[in-house]
């Protein structure tokens, strides 16, 4: 097999993000797309996260990404710009969420810049931005074995055309539910999933909040709950680490041939997006370990079972 | 073990249905929870209906039930009556409908009346009516070795004391995820699950529409999707449908006492519901096989596996 370690890019935003919940808020805490994403793969694989910030994102910001290994050389410094932000309120029903404040500060020009090293690599995941510029990264990484994107209401609303051609070139379309139909115009996932393939990738993983997620491939159908949490304080960030928790784990596997390792890789997924939303946006990430990512797999294996499996 | 054969009771609506889908639309089709609850059960168990009709209801609505070896003996005509009429649409979002006519009609003033051998039931299932009824019905089947409910919106909004009474006589509450949440006030189905239990019953099954249902017991959680389906017609009966397959299942093993049958029940529960789903009302079940279930809970074995389940 391959000899070196397998590399894994992000390219998304970087943000501050206000966040208030039912259970509790926060006024400035590290948020971002390609964070959120990064800090969750970083427990299977080497990170690698292109992005952009201003001078207010600091020594304490960046720590929190290096300390978890991640590597911040192609996070773009604009001087005398600020960091994204974002300021959002989740009802009690915490699927339904509301925008207050959007301030694109330095991501509203975000020209991702990607280093010789990012270029050469294995696993690419474009995260939620324009999807011109997603393909404009998509062009620069042409070694990669597997290469996914994220999207939202937003493009399929005024990109729709450049979202399409962008879904073309990528094996993997990683979108919530709502997104799928919105973009497709089908009424089941089902075939929903069967257009987005058509298009080029050979994967559709359909992320379904509180009730988990689903995959699809040309082959066969996997769907997986989600854990079933005590206690939800935020899920803001939650969609960006169940994709950072699945392909850092196909990253890891050195790619997604088999069904087998997809199926893990959902889980393995779903398992740290689960802990992402019992506390305020990656506050969590700092204090989990590998150990207890696997504890929760082994949690869904006994829980999905139909004919019951024995605790380990 | 037990020489006679189990016998499954279940009271609730008998009625006539108009429906309108994106996908089509019926004028008046046979409907109510009684009948796609004893429908669907039908392929596991002897059912008895418990409910009352009209003058409109005939010889040819009597033979859906009759044809399928579900014992009418208990439907009581009310002579000069006419049978509970519902009238819906449903939105191109299949979650979301609208009731367009509501006739209680004999429902209205529904008594239920249990035959000896209805009182004899080993399993017997309250479907959505009134909670003072459904405690009346258990109160008469002191016998029964499992006893379960399903309740809506209106009687946790008009009744809710009555409802919590009632959830304290039975083993089982079923009930979609909405109404647990609506009920119990909590804002994650683990405590409001917990809640339940806490009044008597011990075990909860939540029904999750499209997203599939969750099973809750004090040991135990156990997450089951809904089968992807290519088209879905008509959602209406569904979750009576799915009750109908998970206590058949479990009255036919002679009660729920492990994990596995009640995981297995689940299961069926939910092979069951997808065939109703793939047609108007309960016009699938004419034609459903026992074989084409067990087929269908062979495919939901291998979709729900994390390592992948081999074709049998």
């Amino acid at each position: 097999m391959l000899s070196r370690r397998m590399s894994l890019v992000v390219v998304g935003s970087i943000a501050f993000d206000a966040v208030k919940t039912p259970f509790g808020e926060r006024d400035r805490m590290l948020g971002g797309s390609a964070v959120h994403f990064s800090l969750a793969a970083s427990f299977f694989s080497d990170v690698r996260v292109v992005g952009s910030v201003g001078d207010d994102f600091g020594e304490q910001e960046y720590a929190v990404l290096r300390d978890r290994g991640v590597n911040t050389d192609d996070i773009e410094h604009v001087p005398g710009g600020k960091t994204f932000f974002w300021a959002g309120e989740y009802e009690w029903n915490l699927n339904i969420r509301h925008t207050l404040d959007t301030q694109l500060n330095v991501f509203g020009d975000f020209a991702p810049k990607l280093s010789e090293a990012s270029k050469q690599a294995d696993t690419l995941f474009l995260a939620n931005i324009q999807p011109e510029l997603q393909r404009e990264v998509r062009a620069q990484c042409p070694g990669a074995r597997l290469a996914a994107l994220d999207s939202m209401n937003l493009w399929i609303e005024t990109a729709r055309d450049s979202l399409l051609r962008t879904i073309a070139t990528v094996d993997m379309v990683l979108m919530n539910d709502d997104e799928v139909r919105m973009l497709t115009e089908q009424p089941t996932l089902v075939r929903g999933a069967r257009e987005l393939m058509e298009l080029g990738p050979r994967m559709v993983v359909v992320k379904q909040g509180e009730y988990g997620a689903s995959l699809f491939t040309e082959e066969s159908f996997f769907s997986l709950p989600a854990y079933p949490l005590e206690t939800v304080l935020d899920p803001t960030g939650a969609g960006d680490a169940f994709a950072g928790g699945l392909l850092g784990y196909i990253d890891a596997q050195g790619g997604a041939d088999d069904e087998t390792t997809l199926r893990r890789a959902t889980t393995y997924g779903s398992a740290v997006a689960s802990f992402w939303v019992e506390e305020f946006g990656c506050e969590r990430a700092e204090r989990l370990t590998r150990e207890e990512i696997e504890e929760r797999f082994e949690a869904f294996r006994r829980m999905t079972s139909v004919e019951g499996v024995p605790t380990a």
